[in-house]
């Protein structure tokens, strides 16, 4: 098995994924999309940039969009620690691993720590959030897919094994995981600090690059609703792939583009992994119901688009192995 | 407009589409299949026949499941009359139109006119079948896709437009239809009497074959959960396509293979149409939310595949018009 | 049995309930109930009248609001025929019982009979009325509950057998009932003739008044998602009874009071009847599980609230048999 | 605020409730309930024990059923450590506590402490359990209501400040409670350690006595499919409270009882809370929306009824405040 043991006892405690900042065109575009489509909450918005939350999060924001002029481009991914002190040791951390490290101002956040990953993903870390009321119960308030909160990130790594080395030194356990039996490389990987299926997960390809940012809802109906609303308003060329239920993870996922081309997923039915002797579970390339339980491949966009991280240049994956892809 | 009027003062009063009798080479596979995955009840078996209902219906059967040496044909599509002066009318009917007429014995039926279509497709008409008590508050023995009713029948047809004038003449109203923009012919239309969108719809293609019988469950969360149970019963390659929902007719569907290659779909999300005044809806050919709202096309098997009549030879199609297929 | 044997060749054709009027003390107040909770599209709008529409219907309207100095009135309930016909032979049908008729001037309706049934329910019959364009795969429309089409009325008649036998001469068809077992009396009758559980009810108390108009949803989501709206909109205390499921009909229910006391069912899941030797279900007025499938009392409000008709003067019922009422 | 502020750097680290051992009186009633009607899967039986797990749960029970002279009694209440040495740790709080502890075999796990709080309640407390391979997509196993895992335990207690007090120092933390505005004292507060809800809550009442287990579903479907399945088979009268939603914690819920009168509750909709700072969600006592956002008061039993722990006697609550409870 490919899957390094899990470090219980990482040097800083993240909890879970925070937010992620998207760089886009059109603010008054965007803001369309992420409101009235996908129904998320504005909690801020200045000429340059519009904060949203989910339905069930006290947090701030989960969603930053940035105007900018590289839109399509990821500007950051965030993550929330358990205390202060886990943020010096964050620093330590980082250093230690060679990565630059920058205390950094971010609008309703406390101190955070700007750095990136062992292959360029920018990465940052916070404890201290502004706190809103909660308005999950303010149910006029329900738009688009009814999004209950951010549930992961998904990435290209051009190199699986390394990155998930690096985050499992961080503390993320590996849940599921795809292996070329041929090279015995994963070729995917999911994994999670908060107790559920991921808050990161890593697929080979041209990388670094965001695969997508997900989405949790509680049932598949939010998802076909969601559907519905999209083909009638004039976003039926934004849905990608789905709906289906992936094997792994047993997902019910639906993935659409924004307006710059970031892919979102929508999501419901994962599980419960916070045992710490919770086992990952082990799918090979070659098996048809991994990508999607019920048998339909999935279109050769999904496998190759992806948005760039600011600041990095992608690099081509080392493996060459091919998942199978749509006719 | 290419769809004629409709005929509201037929010949003779059909209700609603019946029953179907699918000859098929292993009654033990057949049953497992309908039973287990389709979840129909068995309401009567021998050692060449089963006959089944869905879970709301009072009439004895509306599939029979025939042990037959030409295994994937169909023997014939029955429908009930309002009373039993109509099966006069009909003979009457089905003789000036110059199609063969019989009396025939039918187990559970009473009187029953065995004839065909103007494109050879064999139909039975009766009035009277046994009743059976209502199961439908019987929930322990709801299973797979717990289905509620036959409700429909659709076949390829080598011209649309003389089976739709056809059974126009016996009193079914078009609800919506497909046109080729070119031609000005009729590439689909959906038919009914019993008030939803249909009872009999026309595709054209080799015909007359066999395109689907569905049956209608009350949500799309009963057609996800049949995808997960047949992902992983073994039936993941008897999935075709789907789920997704048709911009024609609004139905959210999925259309599965039996064991003898029929092809069945489960749907829900028609609507009412019983006024007599009803407009049916065009839709373009080309338009590609007409197969699937949501913008993914069809597979080639979906417009290739069907399953023949008993004692007919099927014709190509004159309209060489095509849709979209996936690539 | 007291049920009697259906008419099924009645003197005029009925083809479903059609809409009903309702006064109302302030239009603001009932507006926004009607579009923000009740989901129903309005299609025209006077100083006095709202007119408004269910999603999947074409009809110009299935409920007018009527600003009236008799606020918590029913005007009248409309049905549908199936051609001009039989107007004129509905107006013989009704004078031969004795009944008051005359022929009025209705917005959006055709030629139009006014009447009303044995115990002075006001009656109107249209063949004809404004068609406007469909609406269903509109999904930015859909708000509140997001009915899809009026489903039935209910009625307190104080003698529930001489209704039920003034609609059975209409050729409205019984599909389930309640007998008082001491009496043999009908405590409760549900009557169809689209081929669903019901176009009308009645229910054994002081009438005539109506009890409910119904609407249809597809699943119980729609109703608990409305219970969440409405909870936390100031609604929560026009939530009067479920949600839950009637033995009778099978009905997934919510029963909920406009501004003005008007009570509105919602309801999903019941089933198709139009074979015309649908054989009705009898239950037991102590049937415990006849109310709710699940056990649970309904409140005494259930059986006492209803709205009166304009014109009339309810009279006690005959029959002094009581249901299960919750403590 | 009567809430303490929460101990975030507890001496021993449990991460979840785990399981329960309920004493029963007949083995093959309960396993009949336990299995077709809550639809757990049954891992290991003897004559005397036997153990169940829900669909997502890799652990091997989190249900024991006890032959037992005392049927109705609870045994104990597990709950799971991150590791080892926090039994050690787990061991020497509840002796500085003045609580009995005693180290125990228990089929299935490693080392188990047995110990009790402050009011009484037996607990258990162990790391190890042994590890089942997942079967949350074998779909043909899905039974009942088709639970994905426990999710948490209720207990009446004499005095829920005390309660909290204790399980605040143990790193449970509060989400949502109920204060008495008078007495400024706690009705009833909602506690957890693994990112849900609760995985433990008290609520004002003779005590210690359990009030109930819950399961978690995915959607509001399965809570109504289970209604109508123990509707008619035998178990009307097993169904307590519910379908509603609770203002407190949102969740939609149904309280059923087993054969022993043990209260189960079948739970969906409620968030997560990981975060250190998540703020907990007051609400008063005589707040109607809090027992049911929708307005409904709940019934007399299910303030008074619950299951004792074996070897505890019961004492009456101090606080003599009153809830909102059905006439
Ligand atoms: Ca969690
Ligand atoms: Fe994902
Ligand atoms: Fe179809
Ligand atoms: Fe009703
Ligand atoms: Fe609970």
């Amino acid at each position: 098995m490919p899957v390094p043991d899990p470090n219980l006892y990482p040097d800083f405690n993240v909890i879970r994924l925070s937010h992620t900042c998207l760089n886009v065109a059109d603010l008054t575009a965007s803001r369309k999309f992420y409101t009235e489509i996908l129904g998320l909450q504005v909690t801020d918005e200045t000429d340059t940039h519009i904060y949203l939350r989910a339905m069930e999060e006290r947090g701030h924001h989960c969603i930053i969009l940035q105007k900018s002029d590289r839109p399509g481009t990821v500007e950051v991914m965030g993550f929330k620690t358990y205390d202060e002190g886990d943020l010096d040791r964050a620093e330590a951390f980082f250093r230690s691993k060679g990565r630059p490290t920058e205390w950094v101002q971010r609008p309703y956040q406390g101190r955070t720590l700007l750095t990136s990953d062992n292959i360029g993903i920018p990465l940052e870390f916070h404890h201290k959030m502004d706190r809103l009321d909660p308005i999950h119960q303010q149910y006029a308030l329900y738009r688009g897919v009814k999004p209950l909160r951010i549930d992961h990130f998904n990435c290209f790594s051009p190199e699986v094994d390394a990155s998930v080395a690096f985050y499992n030194d961080m503390g993320f356990r590996v849940t599921e995981y795809t292996e070329d039996a041929d090279s015995k490389k994963l070729w995917a990987a999911w994994m999670h600090r908060k107790g559920g299926v991921h808050d990161m997960a890593f697929t080979n390809g041209t990388g670094p690059r965001m695969h997508h940012v997900a989405f949790w809802v509680p049932t598949p109906l939010n998802i076909i609703d969601l559907l519905d609303l999209m083909s009638t308003t004039g976003y039926v060329s934004n849905i990608e792939r789905g709906p289906g239920r992936h094997g792994i993870s047993n997902a019910f996922f639906l993935y659409i583009l924004d307006p710059d081309g970031h892919r979102i997923e929508i999501y419901c039915s994962d599980y419960q992994t916070l045992d710490p002797d919770h086992e990952p579970i082990h799918w090979d390339l070659k098996d048809p119901q991994r990508q999607t339980l019920w048998g339909a491949a999935a279109p050769q966009s999904w496998f190759e688009h992806g948005t760039e991280f600011v600041g990095t240049k992608p690099v081509e994956a080392m493996l060459k192995a091919t998942p199978i892809i749509a006719p």
